[in-house]
């Protein structure tokens, strides 16, 4: 943590201009700020959605991308296309090393049929009629009847066929709006770089800059003859999107206006004071701690064991890739100070609230949610531990339970991933753990897990899990030892037959392990419901916390953005250099030379031959930056972004594609939770170097022209 | 290698201002560019080694350091005063970990018998006088001829009690000064920061940059009441030297004017093209290699016994630093394509030596000194693989063979290595063995090393070596066993025993490991003569090769240095930022935030609280950089240095002390063969950064007062 003197020099991260993910239809409130932030286009343009740019950025679900052709052509990320490119590689033809260029429409095979391009058609505030059943109410039946209403307007909303909607809950239950989005089932496959180019540098440079990779594709929406959505079909034709982006063709430099408009996921902004400090002094080095340790027991278990290795590898390294952010996100909440900041502002708010008129109810309410969230906390020892005392075999036979369970009821009513949609992906996983699975090493993991159980008060210990896993550790690895020793579920015929058996049978089954699961049924269902008992109090108590909030930015002038939710949103900063720390500076932009810095020729920093001649050669026509004399490959911005974002059009003051978004710094790891504007910036590929791909690398004359660009 | 386009526009290293290590004889030469750089001097005044500042720069052997008041008190690099400070240590009071400061006079230990300070107060051509006897002769008799000219010049100058006198080899052969030093033999430890601020990032940080290390420390000089140097005596006064440094008070900034004296070691620059292509074609490359095999011939050998691996736990960490330094360097070499950049630079110096007037000699020589090169590479395969071949034990067979031939001679007589005086060392090296050595091992880095020389052509092979190893690694392997098996030189005893034998018993021991010693003797010392003779031959012909170097410099305009070797030299140009890589820069100052941001409590990131209290604190009075608002920590400089440069002052344009320099960049460890300015940094601890240390940090008001210095 930087220490006070140093931190009051710079600036504080809460309230910075080029914070915010904003709703297209919040921009011409902004309209002052986005002028003199160098916009030059009308911000009321922006608003709506059936308009260039608006209309033209479309999800293709966990990715954006934007249309930038009339015939549908899209372009997006590599890693987000990666699946349909992975999908049309054979052992002959490799497109993910070899890249793929359809020479012609006829050539652009199918991303596969779960492949979607989401068009936002519709955004509207339903806030009364969703929450019109739900006044008076509380806890779970406030949640229940949010929910009930919320699948009445999207089923109204469905009627029109070739439509997907849903309801979109802003500010933590304050608003809600539905959204209608045009569904295009028809996507394919238009081109491809080089793996070595698309993912250059891989995991070594993910989250890093300076970076110098090419990560972007093309996909081409398809609909039916008489434009609606359709399944592949050779019938089908190139879908006309309402607007397609103007690819620019003017050099990029730091200082220029951007902007980038997307579908972010997740973020926290504004989640209270004591919800950042559990975060960051509790939730985060707790996880840093326990999953460090579950890494250091399944390595010390498998050691020696070539075959235990292997099982459990990928257990591994997804451990390990949780504990690397979670230690990220640690430090830079630290280094941002974001307890105390979080804090300040709070303290600030409820002042500012306090000198209101008719503050009282507000308050009432923001007590009561903070008196949810407190209780919360006092069991989060025990919320935090037992997720670990369900891995493998055992999760299985738990989750096998459950499903029988669930099978008692009519599909409609069962719970959400048990329902007959949710089985094949069930069953995928009860055969998956065969690879993945050794008793001695689960053992061992819940012996680890079990030290901490052990350790809780006697209040937070659970007597189902007592009953199965003993009073301390010598019971509980006896209770193991015999437990993994006489069950049969470690058959994966065994598992897949309680699949599918008789739900009365399953839960009288006699072995041991589904006798397990049996007696802890009834505590995961208790524990399960006080969550939705909560959830659904905050989500009656929290509105009252953001609309003190709101009420306070507004008084100093300021709006208020609803944290990420994989809805559109839009945020305006410019081309930015980074301070990563004392001494050093990272340039806004990269060129080519660092690709042959970087180049060792060895996977993920091999460029391929025909990129390093070309480099080489310097050939770099109207791509070229007529300052550095060069070619660019990525730029960086302030953009604020988040997961989703991946594929997102980087836009100009004129509203003009200039980058793709593909990833943020190491150092904004943090930003989910705070937007620290000395740390935070956005990673996109310059169109430019797009560009000079396509017309002098790996050419395809073919979509410069269909978008209007030249091939020199 | 970056691509040729690339390379083109960026500026060519071989003749950049700023490359230069002069000796202070020349400066009023570059009067002109000295004043242009910025110096607000008189250039004349650098020349006279009696006046200020040259006066004030001293050598410590290895290290450089200077006056800084009229008490003879020294400042120089912590790294510099390790061992004085270790020597002081005790296991109640460890001044490494703790720092030390004097609180008088009194107060100051010795810094042991062997530390010396040499103030240079003669430098006086005498090329004429050095190759009188040389002229007509060749070979070896040209290098003996010029050796015992140095050695009468030497003793007639150390008539003069006090000092000690060398002669120097300027522009290799060409010129021959000699140097008189005046030999302060007291020299006391007078105040050293904590580790953890002198040493702070250790050997991770090491050629890092941004840096944070206060890698200074002070000693004083001592001298007999007389003025003469004296050994350690309680009546000792202090020395007044000649000249001391004034401290600067004011800040400094990137662009500023810097300048550095003092006693760079080795540097390569004006080698031949053919000597830059054989070391960075062939050397390196090769280097990199064999040290890589040879480290996984030892892990092998040693993997999974805990003993061995402790015994070869030193010798893989010396190879390994081996390893680091030689692919840096070569990495650093390619990136400057130094070979064709010499090439390109050697060939037109010698077609402008075409045009010249009487080129014929010089031609001549050219030639002669070129066959002798092409003579040496020829064998490059042989000479470099044959030191592999004489590791531990053997090693220490075929040193106690070679002592007893040498002990057949006359003291004086003897080679230089094998004389009465380096018995001691040669004994501690036959005891260090026991720590050091397993046969099993040796016998693996005997047959790695083996399959190198065994693939040498036929002409290359050396009899004795074919005799003492066999002819192929079948025969090999089975001669190691047996000699390994029979020897009783394993043991300490035997081995100073031998060392003190009758020399002829020595040379006919049984022993079969100095049976074998004997055997390769005849053929080392024919290649230690061969070797000889051409270093004689180079001494006699370089001349010629530098004389057209200078003349074609000459003619640009352009004045030349003569290669590092440990005499006095200065160096000019400006602090100056990096560009690493593409998209990077590092500032050229860094701040106390980097030490908190560094700052993990785990060596060597431990910064000491009352540091990290004092920079929370933030009172850094007149030490406060006006720009940054902050406290500084260390400079980047341009300037040209090496090894020997450790502790050296930088001076500004003034002349006053603003820096010590510590490190170069790790982008520059290529930087003694070639000096590319695009990559060559000097580092250096920023005086004000000492100077707030003394004041606030662990305060020295009685060294501030001293060096008349503000303790604000």
């Amino acid at each position: 943590m930087l220490p006070a003197a140093i931190l009051l020099s710079l600036a504080c991260g809460a309230a910075h201009a080029d914070e915010g993910m904003w709703m297209p239809s919040q921009l011409p409130q902004l309209s002052k700020q986005l002028k003199a932030a160098g916009f030059k286009g009308n911000p009321a343009d922006l608003a709506d959605l059936t308009r260039y740019p608006m209309s033209a950025v479309v999800s293709l679900g966990g990715c954006t991308a934007s249309f930038v052709s009339p015939q549908g052509l899209v372009v997006t990320n590599h890693h987000c296309a990666l699946g349909a490119i992975q999908l049309n590689s054979t052992a002959e033809r490799n497109l993910i090393e070899d890249g793929f260029n359809a020479a012609t429409m006829a050539d652009e095979p199918s991303a596969g049929p779960a492949a979607r391009i989401w068009v936002t058609v519709g955004f509207d505030s339903v806030t009364d009629r969703i929450l019109a059943d739900a006044k008076g109410k509380t806890g779970r039946a406030y949640f229940d009847a949010v929910d009930a209403a919320k699948k009445v307007a999207v089923a109204a909303c469905e009627q029109d066929a070739g439509h997907r909607c849903s309801v979109a809950d802003m500010y933590y239950g304050r608003e809600f709006y539905l959204i209608k989005q045009f569904e295009v089932r028809d996507v394919r496959l238009v081109y491809a770089p080089p793996r070595s180019i698309g993912n250059y540098g891989d995991e070594i440079d993910n989250f890093m800059w300076p970076r110098h990779t090419g990560d972007f594709s093309f996909y081409r929406a398809y609909v039916g003859k008489d434009g609606k959505p359709a399944a592949y079909s050779k019938d089908n034709v190139p879908y006309a999107p309402p607007a397609h982006l103007t690819v620019s063709t003017a050099p990029v430099k730091a200082g220029d206006f951007a902007m980038v408009a997307g579908y972010p996921g997740t973020t926290f902004r504004h989640r209270t004071a004591s919800e950042f400090a559990n975060q960051i002094d509790w939730l985060l080095p707790t996880r840093v701690e326990v999953v460090g340790g579950l890494i250091d027991t399944i390595q010390a278990a498998t050691k020696g064991d070539k075959a235990k290795e292997v099982l459990y590898a990928s257990t591994v390294a997804g451990q390990k890739n949780t504990l690397k952010r979670a230690q990220g996100e640690l430090d830079g909440l630290r280094r941002s100070d974001a307890v105390r900041v979080r804090r300040e502002d709070e303290a600030a708010m409820l002042a500012w609230l306090a000198k209101q008129p008719n503050a009282a109810a507000l308050q009432a309410d923001i007590r009561a949610m903070q008196a949810q969230l407190d209780a919360a906390q006092a069991s989060r020892e025990r919320d935090f531990i037992l997720p670990f005392l369900r891995p493998g075999l055992l999760g299985q036979a738990i989750v096998l339970q459950r499903l029988a369970l669930e099978r008692g009821k009519p599909d409609a009513q069962r719970e959400s991933g048990y329902q007959q949609r949710d089985e094949a992906t069930i069953e995928g996983g009860l055969k998956q753990l065969q690879r993945r699975y050794d008793p001695e090493v689960e053992k061992a993991t819940l012996l680890f897990a079990l030290d901490r159980y052990f350790a809780l008060p006697a209040a937070q210990r659970v007597p189902e899990f007592d009953a199965v896993f003993g009073k301390d550790k010598a019971m509980a690895a006896a209770m193991l030892n015999t437990l993994y020793i006489e069950t049969k579920l470690g058959d994966e015929a065994n598992r897949l037959a309680l699949m599918k058996a008789d739900p009365k049978a399953v839960a009288a089954s006699a072995d041991p392990m589904m006798k397990a699961a049996a007696v802890l049924q009834p505590a995961l269902l208790r524990m399960e419901d006080e969550a939705k008992q909560r959830s659904g109090e905050l989500l009656r108590l929290r509105p009252a916390y953001m609309q003190a909030l709101i009420g306070y930015r507004n008084s100093q002038g300021k709006a208020v953005y609803p944290d990420a939710n994989s809805t559109l949103r839009v945020s305006y900063g410019k081309i930015s250099p980074l301070s990563p720390r004392d001494g050093m500076d990272y340039r806004p932009l990269t060129t080519v030379a660092g690709i042959v810095e970087k180049n060792t020729g060895v996977e993920p920093f091999d460029a391929p031959k025909p990129l390093l001649e070309a480099i080489a050669k310097g050939d770099f026509g109207s791509t070229i930056d007529p300052t550095l004399k060069t070619q660019t490959v990525d730029f960086m911005t302030n953009l604020d972004t988040t997961g989703g974002n991946s594929g997102s059009p980087v836009l100009d003051a004129n509203g003009k594609l200039i980058g793709l978004n593909f990833d943020s710094n190491w150092e904004a790891v943090s930003a989910s939770w705070m937007f620290d504007p000395r740390y935070k910036r956005a990673i996109h590929v310059d169109m430019r170097y797009l560009r000079w791909l396509l017309a002098k690398v790996y050419p395809a004359p073919q979509l410069l022209k269909e978008m209007n660009l030249s091939a020199e």
